[in-house]
């Protein structure tokens, strides 16, 4: 089955430990980086500001990663995004990381849509219809 | 239910983000913290090399971590370990972190204990009974 | 000499690279935990509110850092502060990095006092005099 | 005067902090990326490894950056490379970030051609002709 998107992400050194593969916890970055450029292929915004001057954002509610093969230094790695459920608040991604043809890690992450106040005091809301209209639920095929 | 082992952590002005909050990405940072002091506790070693000269560690094979509430720049943040299942390869912890009483993210991961041959290369082996023996199940109780 | 302040760190796994050392821009990050703990030591804080309700900190105009010799994973990393300068708007401060007795790296982080706008407008402004008067300049010997 | 190279870097969330901008320590990341496109440009590697099987690398042995105005999530970084200096053994490189015409910083590194031990063991040597050879001496013109 073919991604929704794919981001490519060059691994740099300082992605790296000294394990000599890239630090486990870099994969949640690489799952946001295509999150975010995800958002903007389609023509949508991670933080954004309402016509109120509400900001508006997607803060994470869950995040996991099942890793099978390490990434090295200077690998190139393609980041799959499928979108795997649209619910009424909430967004589920799903990601695949893979060097070439050879699956590296797979991952989940669930985002909430909400306002933002200063001080880091979210709270969620309805996605916009406009904003919901522009994902498509498409769960990757891992079998 | 009492933790295991508990962690204590101020969060610098680097794991912060522009939402104002500690980036969720730093969390799977501070659960690894958590691990390495818990395993010190025990007297035991996250990366060895055996008398043969044969490096040992602990990749991780999954990470997962549930966010409820934000951690902010200079809290101090405690992290609860619990050991959750003890195989024959691998090792599960969980992990609630808090801030005071509340309670802010919790997070499950499962490591294997592997020969880490260079160039990135692991290959899975028993837990030597030494080390298991080190280790008591006790799940986090999180009703 | 004796510092004015030390700052002690442990080296975690996420802090070191593929060459099996700490990666150099962490050398950064240590230097800001220094000095944080360095002014919570001094009762002051990094990020403020005034009565009127205006934020103000310390960006940085210059950091530099000499690297003598590397750290590695579980290193306990002392780190030495020192106040170079106390301008009237700007703080200098000087970094010695030592694993006991053996130096391995040093620097130093000049820091002008700002008002923050929301949108990261910065503007410098006097440093108040109470706040003056917590820093002695004192120059690190490094003959 | 023109860069030598520019290398193009997306600012991406993870790379910020609570201040709402950048934060300092990844300026030093970004002249590494830069760095490190650089010399793939020229055909060259920052690690390699020679015939007789001894690994190659160029540590830093100092990074310094002056701050002029903060970069911001979501930018389009430019980061120009000049090489300033090539010594016998070492290589110092000028990087300037620029948001379109906006400069934003200047920094500069010296790296050390090193062969490398296992545990981080490193050793300056001579840099080989036919890797001197590819740089040419071109000091940023920053009047």
């Amino acid at each position: 089955m073919t991604a929704q998107f794919t981001h490519v992400r060059r691994v740099r050194f300082a992605d790296t430990d000294v394990a000599g593969i890239v630090h486990f916890s870099n994969f949640y970055r690489f799952m946001e980086e295509a999150e975010h450029e995800y958002f903007r292929s389609l023509g949508l915004k991670i933080m954004d500001t309402r016509p109120d001057g509400t900001a508006v954002g997607w803060p994470r509610v869950r995040a996991t990663c099942t890793f099978e093969s390490p990434a090295f230094y200077d690998d190139l790695v393609e980041v799959d995004v499928n979108i795997v459920r649209v619910g009424v608040r909430s967004l589920t991604l799903a990601f695949r990381f893979r060097r070439g043809q050879q699956q590296l890690a797979h991952g989940e992450v669930k985002t909430v849509f909400c306002t933002c106040a200063t001080g880091g005091k979210f709270e969620s809301a309805d996605i916009p219809p406009e904003i919901a209209a522009k994902f498509v639920e498409c769960p990757p095929n891992r079998a």
